[in-house]
């Protein structure tokens, strides 16, 4: 085992805006040997995420950063090599958070087994992961979802946005996706029967978005921030909900936007049309995990509910991936295949 | 009755920026004479509050503006002088929506009847009233006031904030106002017992609040906007809850701040710190006037809720009264004593 390389990405150095090639390092070492009661996983899929791009900042956040040196975290769909572990047994398929590598050594806390035969092993980090959680309760949950709301919801072809658009079809809702390229809007309207698709790529977002909004927006389900927002807010209809999920588009922001401070404009809204802006993070509200594989486990087999994944071939493509996740590149929830899928029929 | 005067102030304009005194005007016409089925009312007490400021503005917005020409809008406390109508006798105290008017005919729909025995008629528009109301859903229902929450409250000494406060401080919170005046700021926290109270005045505002919040603010009742608002917003703690009552700072602004747009950084804390602003306005929220009554009205038979009036004395006061209740000058509950209040005893 330890003649293995085990190859890792590492922080290099905190990004100022776009994290840009040298930021990142691609170091090898030895594949490390698993002690008494732990285990050694083999990387088979790596979920890249935008909140990673969060933790690439220096200073404070919700959760603790990626220092300069430190292999850069992730959830991790793998398989076990050895065990000296109860718990799990050899080829075992295990979620985990091992990071941006090829093989980690884990005690057994918080990985958790997957069975192939009930779902792909790849959506644990997907549809039937935090992705899908995320949706989920911030749908539901945080954005208190009504009967009849009409729904916006940005960066709808995405892991994320797929989710939430899809269910609130299924709670009869009228549904408006902002994706970007052509073939997503396509996507989003054809194949998951949103009512409506606007690309933020367009001169006439603003106008686009009121066209097929006639009746306004209820809830807003913010992923990505930027323009999309701003097209967003004037067409709030009184007591519409913001779930505030992600800001893709002002991750890489270095400086604040030139112009006024909209800020009193914004907040003018907020009372004027009673609305309600609520940031949250899929890790504060693991109590609804079981209603959330019960519901989008049930919807998945029955076909109502589709899922795309965007899969990367090769951990040395990991960084690059992850530059066009943030560029909005991606289609379909991203991951990279860091080694071979034996369940797969492709 | 015919023989007699009532004066009325109109809006004469719609204000840009501060109101001026030519954006009213003060006409007399003949007291109304009441119909079958209607009753004649004279105004003791005129309430005037912030939210008037923005039904002067021409527009669309959550409630009917005010033409030019029309009486301006207003709550008042008033005694029936001549009765047409079964529900109500000559004599009876009622309060209404008679606007700022010495005289007004109704037909009794929306009046209600005030006994004097069970609280001074001029609570009617004050802490048992729609600010005291407001106090109330905003804290308990909007800003679900939890146990040990750090409360800041702007407009300390207000109608609205004294009584965020006390609520606050009944409930077992730890209660920081923001009020202007010294006077204010040693009212607030020697007879209302909120813990501190900064001055927004001071040059050095946000050293000052975080001097007094060490342990950050969990609710934030906004009152104000301006540069209260930016004081507390970095002291917010994660999941922190802001309700939004008013903006009275920014009431009169003709254009927005000048320096970049802070919309991205303030929405970059919702998300991060999962916060929750959420406008309301309290007609939105009747359904808890029972409740409302039953706990305010309580506290204050038993003492530990406290209010402060700032009455007025002769109607052609009231236009300098409202343009000093925006620059929060007054001094508790602003009323205007249009005509004697035969309850009083003083």
């Amino acid at each position: 085992m330890s003649s293995l390389v085990n190859r890792q990405i590492v922080l290099n150095a905190h990004p100022v805006g776009a994290p840009v090639d040298t930021d990142f390092a691609l170091v090898e070492g030895p594949v490390p040997a698993p002690g008494d009661g732990e285990l050694l996983v083999r990387t088979i899929y790596l979920s890249l995420d935008p909140y990673m791009r969060g933790r690439m900042n220096p200073g404070p956040s919700y959760a603790k950063g990626v220092d300069v040196g430190d292999v850069m975290t992730g959830q991790t769909v793998g398989q076990v090599v050895t065990s000296n572990h109860g718990g799990f047994a050899e080829g075992e398929f295990v979620l985990s958070a091992n990071g941006w590598q090829e093989y980690a050594v884990s005690d057994g806390q918080g990985v958790r087994k997957l069975d192939p035969t009930v779902a792909p092993i790849s959506t644990a980090v997907g549809v039937l992961g935090m992705p899908g959680m995320t949706a989920y309760v911030g749908l539901l949950d945080v954005g208190a979802l009504k009967d009849g709301d009409r729904v916006v919801v940005s960066a709808a072809s995405g892991a994320v946005g797929a989710v939430v658009g899809q269910i609130a079809k299924i709670k009869g809702c009228h549904v408006v996706g902002v994706a970007g390229a052509q073939k997503k809007c396509d996507y989003v309207t054809g194949e998951l029967g949103f009512d409506a698709c606007v690309s933020h790529y367009s001169d006439t977002l603003d106008e686009d978005l009121r066209a097929v909004c006639p009746d306004g927006i209820d809830l807003y389900f913010e992923n990505v921030g930027g323009k999309v927002f701003e097209a967003v807010v004037p067409l709030l209809n009184d007591f519409a909900r913001m779930p505030v999920c992600g800001r893709i588009a002002n991750y890489n922001m270095t400086e604040l936007p030139a112009g006024p401070n909209e800020v009193p404009k914004l907040m003018g809204l907020v009372l004027v049309r009673r609305l309600m802006i609520r940031g949250f993070i899929v890790f504060d509200h693991v109590a609804r995990q079981p209603d959330f594989i019960r519901d989008v486990g049930g919807w998945i087999r029955s076909g109502e509910l589709k899922y795309r994944e965007d899969i990367v071939e090769g951990f040395e493509n990991a960084v690059g991936a992850f530059q066009g996740l943030l560029r909005g590149e991606n289609f379909g929830k991203l991951l990279v295949r860091v080694s071979d899928d034996s369940t797969r029929q492709e």
